[in-house]
């Protein structure tokens, strides 16, 4: 237990209590069969009409130039640190269905479900991922040559939590933390917005 | 090994490859800590700056007034056979940030976020979840006063997954026949969009 496990207050399964976001990547490769599952764990998640409007472009340190475009997508506070991490990946949603080209309101939504079943499988097998939504899409699009219909909408860093001590003083408390969440009676509601559901009070 | 156990190209973990999402429920209850633990699953999710922006109205067939409720803002083909699932719920969320009211562009993906947590959980507690998207938004921010810069997005029909036998025949084949999806490399990159990224050639 560190203070990044979650602090429950009903038993949940250990691939999501431990999970959580790190700044600090520690300075080690990924093997490629553990990425390779990441991204099958993501190819499997739930999408609607089952439409998969997912993709993903992923970049190691191995390929330098393709790296640092990835990482030239990213805000710059997110640079700071993610330049650090062994694999940087950015998440790309197709907003519309290819069958029809009309609107699908599950894009985002769907592309979270993929990013979920990712991180899970990167908690079983002790790998961290930090998604961020601080990117530059329009950036990605140019460099990458993401066509109309989609857009990048998310950044991941892959990797091993590292050391907190490495990073710089205005992040390292990032590392430290406790984990906080708002309370179940909070967000689960019964009868009414606002009610707290009987399952939850 | 189920028809609906995936058939991965690489190893995930079980909980990942074990989800699917039903159309046929079994005739039986959802025990509440199970239900709690769901809800404790999605609240531990990844979210963009910690704002959690998801929440959800939850309604067992315990309480038939408020299932009927949320059963009603489905649209009609997804009412036919959710009406059998246990448990009903629906998943909102907050497009802006609470700390400035900004719009939150990560808020749909990390309702999917926390959907995919709860999924997990469900498959580790033996339970099916069946996220739709056909949902009346409208009808649920009047049945439940939802406020105004939230909104509902998905339901989730939860419980037992059930004998296709029991489905209209329209739907029997879909919890019957195999899962599909896209390979790999149709939407892993690499240097460029549509290029396979070399982790998974």
């Amino acid at each position: 237990m560190t203070p990044k496990h979650a602090t429950t207050d009903h038993p949940i399964h250990e691939i999501l209590s431990r999970r959580w976001s790190p700044y600090a990547f520690a300075d080690r490769e990924v093997a490629p069969e553990d990425l390779r599952a990441l991204f099958e764990a993501a190819r499997w998640a739930a999408s609607s009409y089952n439409e998969q409007p997912w993709s993903f472009i992923v970049a190691t340190r191995r390929e330098p130039e393709a790296f640092g475009r990835v990482l030239s997508c990213l805000v710059e506070a997110n640079q700071v640190w993610a330049r650090r991490a062994p694999v940087l990946a950015l998440g790309i949603t197709r907003e519309t269905f290819a069958r029809n080209d009309r609107p699908n309101a599950a894009a985002r939504h769907d592309l979270g479900l993929a990013t979920g079943n990712l991180l899970a499988e990167a908690t079983a097998r002790e790998l961290s991922v930090h998604p961020m939504i601080g990117i530059l899409p329009d950036r990605a699009r140019e460099l990458f040559g993401i066509p109309e219909r989609a857009a990048a909408l998310t950044a991941l860093a892959i990797g091993y939590a590292g050391d907190p001590a490495a990073l710089p003083e205005s992040l390292r408390e990032r590392d430290t933390a406790p984990r906080t969440r708002r309370a179940l009676a909070e967000f689960v509601f019964g009868e009414r917005w606002g009610t707290a559901s009987k399952v939850v009070r």
